[in-house]
């Protein structure tokens, strides 16, 4: 089928969605935003472009940053990375802190909160500036100078923030966690509020579906092998406890952020970025999920 | 890369690979199997058929029989199934029971212990005979009538069987069993006791890789949508606690037993089955897991 | 404080009681009982006796029979008991599956069911005619030829019990049940549905207020040691996940039944035993609970 | 039985015990100290004084003040405490993260890590000056006008506190912390370093054998009512995942600390302080733990 038709498809569709579920509100700066908001952008591993709605509005990527920073993480050091944090699916929310007990310390894998924490702390020993060269990284990978933190949003959920100091509290109670917890905890916040649109975002991800070497800015991020298994993380253990469902209904690895964006990827045909800020009881757009699903349903065309 | 030529490459490999880990020796029928065993076999959609070592030699699939049992229910019984089970990978083994407690008699999925029991269920609520009718529908979606149970196995396990008793007792106390425990119980460890050889087990297997209509037999056993949906489970279910490891190194769905076998899909591609009855330590075939990790990597191609 | 007198404050605190809370209503037997009896009948060691309401009435114990089958297997199994069960509070019900899979299948304590079957365990090995000879026990301990199984209701609680068939099933996969599961489940049911009064209860427990002998059928049960040990159980494992809260607000040691009856032993002083149906939300009698708060404040006499 | 004739008694048993067992020895401060000390000191509610072995020399009490915080906030406090910390023992150690987390930042009692902090939490809310203020009422109601912090070790042990850091994010991501988080954990840790010789446990805690008010100082600390309710609480979550132990051996409310001591109450007669830094499995002294085994049993008194 071709993405033009394809688009067409979806923006009929879209229009029957109903906007169910709720904005991730706990803190102000996430749940002023309108929830009505609605875009898709999808590109192709030839760079060709189809956008919807407000495709173009930047908005809180959110745990989406996680995948660039476990990218990073991966590509400088390769080597001891999986001896601490694992590749493993989390199971239910409700377990979490004695999963990281039971595991002493080691999270089950980059995308849970405490291997997101883990994977800034990696970053934090081995690079420079830890913001600064992280930024940077991103921006050059996908060509794109205008990535940006959100010092306030940063800020914000800095204050509310106990859940994560108590995990990783936790992780350094076992020896697991390197450097200053504050200095870790600020930079997973600063991580977490970046702000991009669906356009920046797929665009900027593209090179997952492209084996690693991003076909615009021809930038090498990883090889074959580390790229295959970064997206075999994400189909795993991407949509926190709906990853199962996730892959059921749409069949793509993919990455989903509270403040209702998604990130999808088709190894060797397209990556795709959707936003619609209100989500599902799992924490997942409820129409993003919902948009995906049928486009590879229409499609016939997932991973599977 | 030539199939013939990836064989060549895998015989030197296999020479090459230590054979670690354990048999299973809970009961000794599964105790007593020659532990150098060694089998491969795949089979491409267009049914070229590439074997090696004891690829011919019937062993005990366990495990792997719930794919097919899931295959048949999804077919019968597409409305409710899912109400009753769950797709969502199960964490670390140590919390099963905990797991369906916290979920009332959910199981996470139907791989497990718990889900493979309450697919039982549903079948002996379907089927006019269960044990007649499931191998029959075996025998007939892969042309291949000397696939069989082993009673004599299925009884040993029986009488070890607690822990599966316990758990469709707890699913019982919650409602979601509706036959009689023994009759499910006695199912499904006959399901279990299934022997076939790795060619056997990936000519049955092939429909997986092609859509759900069986590229030899021509028999539809599922539409597209699941068969896809199913090798997602397997993608994200299939390995125990070590599915992560497994999408991460191999990157392909499949589902493993403990008497060593491996089953995997590259959809639209192939089904290789692989058997060496040393498990390592989360129960899957050590050789098994190494020498599907090589397969992919050497060829560069996995679904990710 | 002359018990007369206090019985006499009693019967008005009775007056200005709620009667709140549910009665247990998983089985129709123990549902269809008048939800507003409320009996009390207190025995002093030197055999006084004071009762109040419908102290005379009987009523189904319970989970009340626990201790007197544990005095059983303490008297004749004295060495390897605590091999097989622990002494330890259970915490919070929602963990009660985990923590015998955790503990490897070793009850917390002999007063939450898993340790309770393991009790009957013990004691179908020991004793040649387990149902008969437990039941003679109880009588001659109490020189009450009166007390009674109720068939109807063993039978009744057989039929739903699927999550004691689960958590048997679990202590047999790891060796810790010796006898058949069915034999065992029977004499558990059996002993549950014994049905007794305020006034027998009362003066069948007399012996752990007074140092293991009955003062007054002078049967020798257990040693002082034995005996202040079970009365130990009895006030940490007494009250399922209420055994706190009764030690704070009450201070005697005791143990609860879902038919509504409590018993609870002042050492050296009195036993005492209420029943009053409903249920708090931990499944402790309402009024019961209350009365017994009543009485040790009013007296300024508890264990502490 | 003469406690005289009784200190005689135990002075030879002393010789016959065996010193097994580990020192503490997370941080260092804890781990210098003489694996052979051994002190024991018994004061009556007249006052009479009996001793051994080193209990006129100093050691650090550790978890023993939290009952002295716990009262201190009784009283001060009658009202919303109680919804803050629970009063029920904790089951085993390693779900303490779970059970505080499915108990919504509510902790099981007032004597676990969890229950400590929130204790001191109420402590920075009430009291003008925390830690002056506390030593100020240890001091007072003890007549002793020697008891310390010792700040060196409060400073190490704040260093190593991981885990505690931990348990107090997560009630504070509840909403269960209201005060600034290092400000309670700095009280905590000073708290927790107070040292004491046996003797002076042994005086100062006297009151809780004596309904309230101190024999000596005439301090009135609590009200009878307030007494027994910390004396259960003592029995019941005193010992960590020992408390059933400790009551079926010993059958004392009692609290332990990690540094090798124990004070426990036999309400009515007397207070008792033990001492002995090699711990058991559990945390709990093991000489400790024997001795008093061997009192209770040799004077067939204990309070069950």
């Amino acid at each position: 089928m071709h993405y033009k038709k394809l688009f067409t498809e979806l923006e009929n569709e879209c229009k029957n969605l109903e906007n169910n579920g709720r904005i991730a509100s706990y803190i102000s700066e996430l749940g002023n935003v309108d929830p009505n908001k609605f875009g898709i952008h999808l590109t192709t591993v030839d760079n060709k472009n189809y956008g919807l709605g407000d495709s173009d509005e930047k908005f809180s990527i959110q745990s989406i940053a996680k995948v660039m920073s476990l990218a990073l993480a991966f590509q400088i050091d390769e080597n001891n990375l999986w001896d601490r944090v694992g590749v493993e699916p989390s199971g239910t929310a409700f377990n979490s802190m004695i999963q990281l007990e039971y595991e002493k310390g080691i999270p089950r894998n980059p995308f849970i909160n405490a291997g997101a924490l883990l994977i800034c702390d990696i970053l934090v020993s081995r690079l420079k500036n830890p913001e600064q060269d992280f930024v940077d990284f991103f921006r050059k990978v996908s060509g794109n100078p205008g990535i940006e933190y959100c010092p306030k949003l940063a800020e914000s959920e800095k204050k509310t923030g106990f859940r994560n100091a108590a995990l990783i509290n936790l992780m350094k109670s076992y020896g697991n966690i390197k450097n200053d917890i504050n200095k870790v905890l600020d930079f997973y916040f600063k991580l977490c509020s970046i702000e991009m649109s669906c356009k920046e975002l797929s665009q900027a991800f593209l090179f997952f579906a492209a084996n690693g070497t991003h076909p615009v800015t021809k930038v090498s991020v990883l090889d074959i092998s580390k790229t295959k298994r970064i997206n075999a993380i994400m189909q795993l253990c991407g949509f926190y406890d709906e990853a199962g469902e996730f892959a059921f209904k749409v069949g793509l690895p993919g990455k989903s952020g509270v403040g209702g964006g998604i990130i999808a990827i088709h190894p060797g045909k397209y990556s795709i970025a959707v936003w619609s800020p209100k989500l599902n009881k799992k924490g997942n757009s409820y129409r993003g999920m919902k948009i995906l699903e049928f486009l590879t349903s229409r499609t016939e065309s997932s991973i599977f």
